[in-house]
């Protein structure tokens, strides 16, 4: 059995206990959790689990074989660090860290003691994304010529974090899932309207050379919930509603050809366009986070890492930063900077 | 009765046809249109109405009173000067021109000479952008903060402008008439997928000052068709869905609220944020072509301006030429040039 | 050219006149009309057709070769026959007439003097039921099981007709094109709420033999508009949304699987169900109402049967006899009469 | 601390265990299921209660003072009564029993030993539930003219009930809970699809008095799931679309007017229609199952019968059964039995 040691009990952590516990090899060893209320109710629901209000005394606890962190963004370099320092494999709440440099110095600690260290993208073990990725490598839709992705709600506006790094994460783990590639410019535009200096809206544009473009809405403000990538093919298009009950990948068998031979009387390439079927394939249900804690216990047991490593949780982060400092900067072009 | 001279009789034209030939005061005088095939089906149409290839002829034609130019963007200066020269009152199809400079020769001409020079912004004759205005206008949203249009289809690529010219006038026209005001810088970024130098996706970031902003994703490589607006306010947000078949307009009870007072630990003012009742007005029925017309045909008798007049048309214009000088220096930050 | 002479210029009346003056074989001779306002609407329309409020006057005018009967309900027979005896082609709006007699009377004039006689089904001309026509005919979906139809919306009460009358037809046509088959028997219950006789909503439950049933929702008194159409079958099932933009028709590779070796304790058969991709095709994009009228045109110059004639026109009013009879006696189980 | 003892550890067992658990006044005692690896699910999630395969030894079991029976409709009798035997307040799944004379049998058995018999009737719970009827309650509809629900999807085939005793109850719960009335007759149709006696896909037709009407669409062979309620009232109409992630219910200002002073010339009142406003509450949010386990709870300590006792169930069976001997003469109008 694998001791789970879970730091955060609040909106999400609850999730990730429920689900290691229901994993038939692992338990839950303990829980960190500074509110009373919170403590009390996982402590009604994990009897067995030591519940304490420090860190520290989690971490070395014995039975901890595993640290699950869901907390605030701003805490998790620190957590991590001090778990893979004790020892313990270690998953990281997304978006791994606030920078580049604490991303990078956690998968050197992760290496050099040979500790699991994932960060917890989940959408990756989606059914959707699943498929999604296995319509892109089929090649059914030609070369991607962008992706845009609307992710907005009325949203938690969080203390330590702008929208940027607390929505972004999924769509830039997804885009760099689907292409196998990461973006060589960034440009963030956006505002803060909660009286401080934290965007709750931002637009993301992304160049990954040879015209390939990523274009992402991330809203806190919104009074609707979308969830919706579109993913311009040269020969299909896909879009990806997430909000949608059944039916959340819809392929669509229409595009554009560019007749160069028949050109008109300007010298301009005739452009046709063509609609088809649509064609919506059945996915996987399993819920994406049982699926993911599946893939960590084995990793933990066999000693490989997770589709979500460290180095995927960095390749993020290096991407929030250049977007941060592009919106900062009114939307300058930054190219993100090379991991050191 | 006002005789309607109507220039290009090709996807749009028939539209107009349609609408002034129903309207009591008008009726068709003469059609130019220089594909055999489309001149033919115009005169089937309207056998009483005078047919020819040649603009100067219908122009010049004496049961002309009012020309109508459906033609595409880059011939639109030309055939309303002419008009204009030649004393008849004029509504150009949306753009008004290519470039600032020709609006402007357009807006004074007919000034000098008296006439009307109309823009067919047919968006703002709608039951559903008339409520959003009602609404917005009557302070039930508070302060607007955020307007985001989404305008995607898998579109007539056009040869003569790119998809900004073609549909960002809707969402600026649209804006400008909720807003009551212009922005005062803008940034555009987009990619061209068909092998020459016209963006078919594009991305547009306008600032109105004082934190509010607008941004605009148009595509002409979209698989389905969105028509989606929204529009965040400090007390109420609204959807205007013109895909929807009723209830293109909903006002959520929805927002944030600053609790100044009740700062945290790191003084930070807390943002609660609370979601109430939605609530979609009817909206009148009216065909937005056909009170548009009316409004037309009501300005030429009693010599007023129409709602979308030539400065409108300019003001929208003056916005696409920044859009267009910032998408082709990757996202600039453009100042509109102050109306010569 | 055929002259078309149009009795009733009220709801659906213009659409015919628009259709069939937008056919090059096809001109509006004459116009009957008994409100003053819409005959003056007519006369602008069609300034060159003879406008009239006796229908005698169209029927026996010279210019007219095909009567076409837009009135209510009670008036088809008289008017169809009429022209009929005055040797003119003849298209009816749905229902043909209230009563089987009627109809057999107007079939049995039609065959006698070689006159056309045509029912207005416009819904089989639309791309969405000939798209489910091919795929039932294809054998996809294999054993057809059920159709359920939701035909409902807030209503233009009627005088003369019950909701029945009003709606059914649709579905009944619809219903018969695809099986290839009429009910073997009826049931039929509702309710009347606007102090008349007269249903205005009704719920229609035919049997077609062999455990094939259809269920119809009649519904002039519902706050939503709703056309959808379920067909389930032994391999795959069908859903025809005619509200959906695009995407009228899915076909769902879903279905249920008998296991008659797999027996359980008590000896039942077990049920497995599947669930597998959708596919939404393509459909065309004609305007039924045009294509329609091109296939009256071909018929009348070509001397053939529409796809709608006369005696699909009578199946569909022996059934609505039948329901009439049902709902007339609490939901009584009647076999619809031989046709005589 | 009430002790919880559940029989069934199946579909639904699992979701009453999870919601009892949270709850702080439940503990889960003992679980009874035959089948082991479902038995081994509940030992991992509850390793404190006692596992049995005997629902005797779990009614028996000192620690269970409730007994929660979420098997097959079939068995419910038999476990009901002992348990109530035994002396335990009990919860069963709906529908309560097969009859109304078992279902008769255990309110008076409840009544005598005073034990609180409640059924399993969650959707009166949902904050969906409770708006909808706080709305009828209010008069805000008007009279209500009918109810038409659609409950279909593509389901698990039941082995010992039809379609109507798996999915009516939900339906006639609610009915009777927001008319506060129960039918006076009963008509159900429907066929049998998988070689079984068993309908599979089931209408019923409700009476109510006074022109009132409620009619049922349920299935379990349709390729999608809807869930849809419409209720139509002489002021207002009402939709209740269960599938909808918010605003699952919505009020239309529409409706009829009758112009009884304004007759035609056939002396026939005129109907006049109108269309409004849509408002769409908002909800409470709270998870159905746990409401319903906290009225529960309180029960248990306060003595008082629940939101959904014994007599709701019987109610909901004795329609069931009419609809049971309807369905089995072709659609014969049944008035169900006074309940002895």
């Amino acid at each position: 059995m694998i001791g789970i040691g879970l730091i955060g009990y609040g909106y999400w952590g609850p999730n990730l206990a429920r689900n290691f516990a229901a994993h038939p090899e692992c338990r839950i060893a303990a829980v960190c959790e500074q509110d009373s209320d919170r403590a009390e109710r996982a402590a009604q629901a994990y009897p067995d689990a030591k519940i304490t209000g420090d860190y520290r005394t989690l971490i070395e606890h014995a039975d901890v074989d595993f640290v699950a962190i869901a907390t605030p963004t701003s805490t998790h370099y620190q957590f991590a660090r001090d778990a893979l320092l004790a020892g313990k494999d270690t998953l990281v709440e997304k978006p791994l860290t606030t920078t580049v440099a604490e991303a990078r110095e956690l998968v050197d600690l992760a290496a050099e003691r040979e500790r699991i260290l994932a960060v917890d993208h989940t959408f990756l073990y989606t059914g959707a994304v699943q498929k999604v990725k296995e319509v892109v490598d089929s090649g059914a839709l030609g070369d991607i010529l962008y992706i845009d992705s609307v992710r907005i709600n009325l949203g938690l506006f969080q203390h330590d974090v702008n929208v940027i790094y607390d929505l972004a994460p999924h769509d830039l783990a997804i885009a760099f899932h689907i292409l196998d590639a990461e973006p060589t410019a960034v440009q963030a535009l956006g505002a803060c309207h909660a009286g401080d200096n934290m965007e709750n809206v931002a637009y993301l544009h992304l160049e990954f050379g040879n015209n390939v473009i990523a274009h992402f809405h991330l809203n806190w403000l919104s009074p609707v919930k979308i969830r919706k990538m579109l993913i311009g093919g040269s020969k299909k298009m896909l879009v990806y509603d997430d909000m949608e009950a059944s039916e959340k990948v819809k392929i669509y068998d229409s595009g554009i050809t560019l007749r160069s031979d028949d050109r008109d009387e300007a010298n301009r390439a005739k452009v046709d366009y063509r609609t088809g079927d649509m064609w919506a394939p059945k996915l996987a249900t399993q819920e994406a986070l049982g699926a993911e804690i599946a893939d960590l216990a084995s990793c933990v047991q066999t000693r490989r890492q997770p589709l979500c490593d460290g180095r995927t949780g960095m390749r993020v982060v290096r991407i929030l930063e250049a977007c941060q400092t592009s919106i900062k900067n009114a939307g300058a072009r930054v190219e993100p900077a090379a991991i050191p």
